[in-house]
């Protein structure tokens, strides 16, 4: 039998696949920069942007269908930075997920490209969402604060330039709260934008996802130790060959699994008083803990 | 003396500069990054989009002061563009403005990521501009149409893929409409749109930026091959040396020059019926067909 989360994810991920290949096929555009861009899109992925944005209006009793192109162009962000992370300029990562990365495929310049027009194109989406034109407005600054320079692209290059560097556990908290707690943080502000609810609830769930985008890196850090090369999609201990810092290096594996299931459970008190008529955002930081890839 | 356009341009240049440094300067973001990002922006150069918008509010009796910021945005996706467009995996130039591209000064990683949060930045300022959320909202849209796939990042893609390739006079059109003349035509349409012009007039408008783009772009490859180093701050017949298709390559010099100012004619025909209060566009285009950098 499936959870509640698992057919959720089931309906909506295809919805916010669809949506997206749609809008790139409709692109009047140099068929290579289309393909790049479609290549990314598709290569798999958790969805968990989208999924986390849309639950998010479903616990409130929105109409998800409606936030759709909102989860679309978050994924285009995502996706975006992907890209952009992976250039020889940067980590130089020839695998993602288990597939060659964008510029391996397609090459430096196109793969910049692909990562620039996904960007733009996230807000030609949100633009033009079915919201009010507050909310829209709304969508937008909030998003281009967090992607951006004092976001996660502020995060990318503290990252960079935290690498062979000895970095403390805040300053290492520092840098992934900015690279990707941001972005999760913004799905979870837009689903709230989109559902109408209070600020003060909107408050509580950007703990929540502050607490989950946290439990995620270090999800992420315990798999490159301890996780199955196939299924990841990347080497095993490929960080720690890179002189990254990571949970597991600065903590122990025992403490970063500690911190783990503390961010867990901060998470899911950020949720305690909200008037939720699901169990989609608890399911999801449970998730996020225990995933395999 | 000066000219009406002369002394606008000195007003207002030194404005959207100053409210582009202080955006940059405020910004809670790596000091590397924000070097970078200040570098690029403050290299020089003509300010001619910001300066077409304001002269568009201008002319048509609006408060300029209020469109400094949207000035400010079109600016820095200009410069990310350049940024971007610079880059050894695209046209790989080590000067811009006769000064150090910004890869070679700051590396490729912070100059993708400087490109990438001005890109960002510029969709916060729109979305935080003084008009009303639909003039907002108008502004976000028509530049991310753009700006995106469909336009400029469109256009550098078909830009490098004509590069050691015989172009047609339509093809080579084609690409400086996206890669150049949609931005032009963006900060034209941004001027009507904060005027609160018609859709007639802002389809005339839009015409003369048409225009205007393709005038820029013969000025600067004739000026490749007759203009003086020092001055347009690159080697001259850079163009040629890189097998790039230019108009006085396809037309001969002598047919460039004439659809030059064809282009010119045309851009003041398209200011006719207009009930423009100066006489800034029509300068404008004398500008841009004379200019010698």
């Amino acid at each position: 039998m499936m959870t509640e989360l698992q057919s959720f994810i089931k309906t909506y991920k295809d919805m916010v696949e669809s949506v997206m290949v749609d809008e790139i096929d409709r692109l009047k555009a140099p068929l290579s920069l289309k393909k790049s861009m479609h290549y990314s899109l598709t290569a798999g992925g958790k969805r968990i942007r989208p999924i986390l944005m849309l639950a998010v209006m479903s616990a409130f009793g929105a109409d998800c269908s409606k936030g759709v192109k909102a989860a679309a162009a978050i994924e285009m962000v995502h996706t975006y930075s992907l890209i952009h992370d992976d250039l020889p300029s940067m980590d130089d990562d020839d695998l993602r997920r288990g597939k060659p990365t964008n510029h391996k495929v397609y090459g430096e310049a196109l793969a910049i490209l692909a990562g620039d027009a996904l960007l733009t194109h996230s807000f030609y989406l949100l633009s033009t969402s079915p919201f009010t034109d507050r909310q829209k407005l709304e969508l937008i600054s909030s998003l281009s604060l967090r992607a951006g320079a004092e976001g996660m692209v502020g995060g990318q290059v503290a990252d960079i330039e935290g690498e062979n560097t000895q970095l403390t556990a805040d300053e290492l908290e520092s840098i992934h709260l900015r690279k990707t707690g941001l972005l999760l943080q913004f799905s979870v502000s837009a689903g709230s934008i989109m559902s109408g609810v209070t600020e003060e609830q909107q408050r509580k769930l950007e703990d929540y996802a502050l607490h989950i985008g946290l439990a995620f890196q270090i999800r992420d850090d315990v798999l490159d130790v301890e996780g199955n090369e196939i299924e990841i999609g990347k080497p095993v201990g490929s960080d720690e060959s890179r002189n990254k810092s990571t949970y597991p290096a600065l903590l122990g594996m025992q403490g970063a699994k500690e911190k783990l299931s503390q961010h867990l459970h901060l998470a899911k008190a950020a949720l305690e008083d909200l008037p939720l008529q699901n169990n989609l955002l608890h399911e999801l930081a449970d998730m996020v803990v225990n995933r395999t890839s």
